[in-house]
């Protein structure tokens, strides 16, 4: 018995020291790495003020900061995404969570996604109306069920048993935002992309973007998530390609992790998370080449517009876009931080 | 002006020939091509009887003979899927229209998908109630709106406007699905794959699978639908895989359609109809081994089950699935039909 026991504790020592010198392996091999965006579109028709721009880049820089100290200190990429996103679903200037965009019937529906390069598990939630941070909602709907695509109130149903805060709809009221609603109802015009001068006019209020993020962490694991209210004025309870795995988000530890915004009807056709992946593993396409020929070849081929920002297993960050401008931010694995907008 | 309109004529008369040497061209190029699903699972254990799977051969004949003369004729790729997929939701031995099976709060959610390889364009609803011919409802998104994706009540709204024939809920009552639901509330169990024995244990009347149609016309366009009932007794507004572009459907005339059946929320994970469009278009394979390494490789890997369809832009058909049977039929370019369950 006291041999069994002495084997016990020996094979216990000897799992113990390999748990540790993988850790030690993967803290050495893998810098983290992290990047941010909070939407493409027309931004300089946007005439921001000085102060505005500051505005947004400072929140871009606390949300990726926080993110890079969370892959710092060894948490997950899909922990970095998650609070990343929640501090930009939490900022009105963004169109998700508190800064949704209003639905043609006067209602906020948020949707998101987020999927772990790690195992491809992925969750997402659509049409949702009380979810303060959708992104966590899309989380739980990853680690909690056996599903990936939750709708409105059934999602909503599934995660209050599983205690994400709910908050009532007046949570996502903000006066722009109504304001913008009223004004595109006015005209009965289409529904409009999020950030976009062409379609949007030259109000600032109306062009608020779908936010997302991607990370590396230092186990080599890659994450992406995106969130959004969609667009102002829409119809049909219609669904975008940010809550969509392979359209909007996608994320494999083989290829590289994206998250994508844009004209999300164009996005679908193409699968553009997906082909950018594809184009990874199938053609051996370096990560910036991936991304460029599916923005700017493929995407633009049907008339779509819009970025996305995306990370390779190797911490290289890609942050491109057809329009004439992208809300985004990153640090690099070297540590250098980019802010911008144009 | 005289010789203004001389020139118009003259301008009309080319135009016109160049047309009709394209149509000869076309029409002499593309020998039209079709296939359908009815559903993957392991399909042994539905302990069939003669009778049984002579129901289930009639229909699919009647189908795929159906959707083949209208390719003969010259209808398009497009129009053949809806035709098929039309059949096979009016009959209630599939899991799709009039034999969905009921989800867990004794509703029936119904999802469906379309798309055309000749310009991507492409629509989808999820989650109606109404809606006699989903399939139908998905077409008229493709065409009739700016958007991909519409759920539910949205959905049905945009589709009324549209002139699409809604019934009431009882339409689709079958008594055999409801015992079904009744049979899987009382165990308590986890949302079932649609024809799987594994999970569903022996009952013939728990395992009727998810639809699905690609074919090719005589101008050499290819096309692809999928429509579904989704899982029985599923929770919180479930959205698989069969509504969503990439992963339940996908088609481009420059690689091939595919529709897909099995467990959704891993062709999600996977974007299985992208990632067979994607190996042949970067990776150079052919169909078979584009699907044939999709399903037995990357899904196979993610614990995935199920099969799909698909067909190349030179008619080549291709039935394939990782289960013990998928109900499939065909008529390949040469004319030779093919039936078969196991």
């Amino acid at each position: 018995m006291s041999r069994n026991i002495l084997l016990i504790l020996a094979l216990t020592c000897i799992i113990s020291c390999n748990e540790n010198m993988s850790d030690k392996k993967n803290t050495t091999e893998h810098l983290p790495a992290i990047a941010l965006h909070g939407g493409a579109g027309n931004l300089e028709k946007l005439n921001l003020t000085e102060e505005q721009k500051n505005e947004y880049l400072h929140v871009m820089d606390s949300a990726v900061s926080q993110g890079y100290q969370i892959l710092q200190l060894g948490g997950s990429s899909v922990d970095a995404v998650e609070a990343v996103i929640v501090i930009l679903e939490d900022c009105p200037l963004f169109n998700a969570g508190k800064g949704a965009v209003f639905s043609h019937d006067g209602c906020n529906e948020l949707d998101a996604s987020i999927m772990s390069g790690a195992d491809l598990s992925c969750g997402a939630i659509a049409g949702v109306r009380h979810i303060k941070n959708p992104i966590r909602g899309a989380r739980k709907v990853m680690e909690k069920s056996e599903f990936v695509l939750l709708h409105g109130e059934g999602a909503e149903d599934f995660l209050e048993e599983q205690g994400i805060e709910k908050v009532d709809t007046s949570y996502f009221y903000t006066e722009h935002r109504w304001q913008q609603l009223l004004k595109a109802r006015e005209k009965e015009s289409k529904a409009h992309l999020d950030h976009d001068g062409e379609h949007t006019e030259n109000d600032p209020d109306k062009k608020h973007g779908t936010v997302g993020c991607v990370a590396i962490d230092k186990f080599g694991h890659v994450a992406a998530g995106t969130s959004t209210g969609g667009l102002t004025n829409k119809k049909y309870q219609r669904i975008g390609d940010s809550p969509l795995i392979g359209s909007g988000t996608y994320a494999d530890d083989s290829t590289c992790a994206v998250s994508c915004t844009g004209k999300g009807e164009d996005f679908i056709r193409i699968a553009v998370a997906a082909e950018i992946s594809s184009r990874i593993r199938f053609a051996n396409e370096p990560l910036d080449k991936a991304v460029h020929t599916t923005l700017h070849g493929r995407l633009v081929a049907v008339d779509g517009r819009g970025g996305c920002i995306a990370i390779s297993p190797t911490g290289e960050i890609v942050m491109d876009y057809t329009t004439k401008g992208m809300f985004r931010a990153c640090i690099e694995k070297d540590g250098k931080k980019t802010l911008a907008i144009y």
